[in-house]
């Protein structure tokens, strides 16, 4: 089985800084390569008032899924993202792929979004 | 009337192991069929750091919907899907089908999220 | 300008019957018609062990938005929708129209969730 | 790198008049011009019972995102969107750009929604 998209666009990014409890406030770049063949991933990030950081490359595993938390440096390539700082990104893949876009918001409550990114 | 498609991918999937309330945490595969045929399903389910599961059989009657419990082994053949790990999964079907993802989220608070699944 | 489809597809429905606070738990389908000739509309609901309810016809004006309220029966020709029961609608337009489903769930806490339906 | 859409539509609008605790209900049109030129918008906004408004004319900057604030007349060229009232929008652009639509909610509690929006 194949089936994806090798571009997808995530407008909507966002790392709150603040969390309550337990649960820290945070977003991730869920994969998903359901080829046999490795996918070379570069993410982009995008913001208002900056130039775009990146290409960060990253692999993701044939038949395998990754949920990218981009809150932390270690998953990408050792960028770190401004915390309470609009921002965007992108993710070219040498295979098709797929990609959701989630983010948990516990700064003053406890709330979850999602949305399948755009792809072509 | 037809419509909907054959291949659907969700790459967030999440079950938390704690919930809140009389609310249980949980996740849901809506699945609609609007054509006059039952369709044929097969369920993969793609992990991070181990092979896929699957597939699962299951029938989706013609002129039906079927919310999915991800969390309930009945509705999966028999299938346990591990509770706090990142997974993914994805939905072929023998007619067009369309695909929904849900998640109520009860562990620290109360929280749904939905994204209709990418589809070819 | 035009823009839009014929046919959208929501497999996520249902209507908590509970609610907390002064917010009254429901879903809207949220239907766009940016074209300057008024829509005429039929939607249909399915169930998991019924057969499906409708067409209920509307009339989307030329240039308006309607969230239409799916837990009121006056904004579905008198039909009423079951609580605490899974379902999924469709809606067919004979103009291009755009559908997105949204859900406020106050029954054990106060959250939302949206997508834009799958249409062609 | 290039990729988007030049027209998009976001049927579900609407801007809670009640906040609670630091965090003001809102919504933002989140948008992201990944190109090498600058994109012209023209965003108009539709109602249930009156005519639209607009077209408002925003320019993105290549390359940049811009996570418009759509209870801020000050982001929208004057205009002020009543609040506790359905609505809808479309953007357009002279080159391809991806939209996304959020709310925040903290009306009763605190909750965010999200979805890539309809593009062609």
């Amino acid at each position: 089985m194949i089936g994806g998209k090798r571009k997808w666009f995530v407008p909507d990014g966002y790392l709150p800084s603040a969390s309550s409890g337990d649960a820290l406030s945070h977003e991730a770049a869920c994969l998903l390569n359901v080829s046999d063949a490795d996918a070379n991933l570069r993410l982009t990030f995008y913001f208002e008032d900056r130039d775009p950081i990146g290409p960060v490359a990253l692999t993701l595993a044939a038949r395998r899924t990754w949920h990218v938390r981009l809150d932390d440096p270690a998953s990408l390539d050792g960028i770190e993202l401004p915390r309470d700082v609009p921002y965007a990104y992108t993710v070219e893949s040498d295979v098709p792929v797929v990609l959701q876009h989630s983010r948990l918001d516990t700064s003053a409550g406890y709330t979850l979004f999602t949305t399948i990114a755009y792809g072509e």
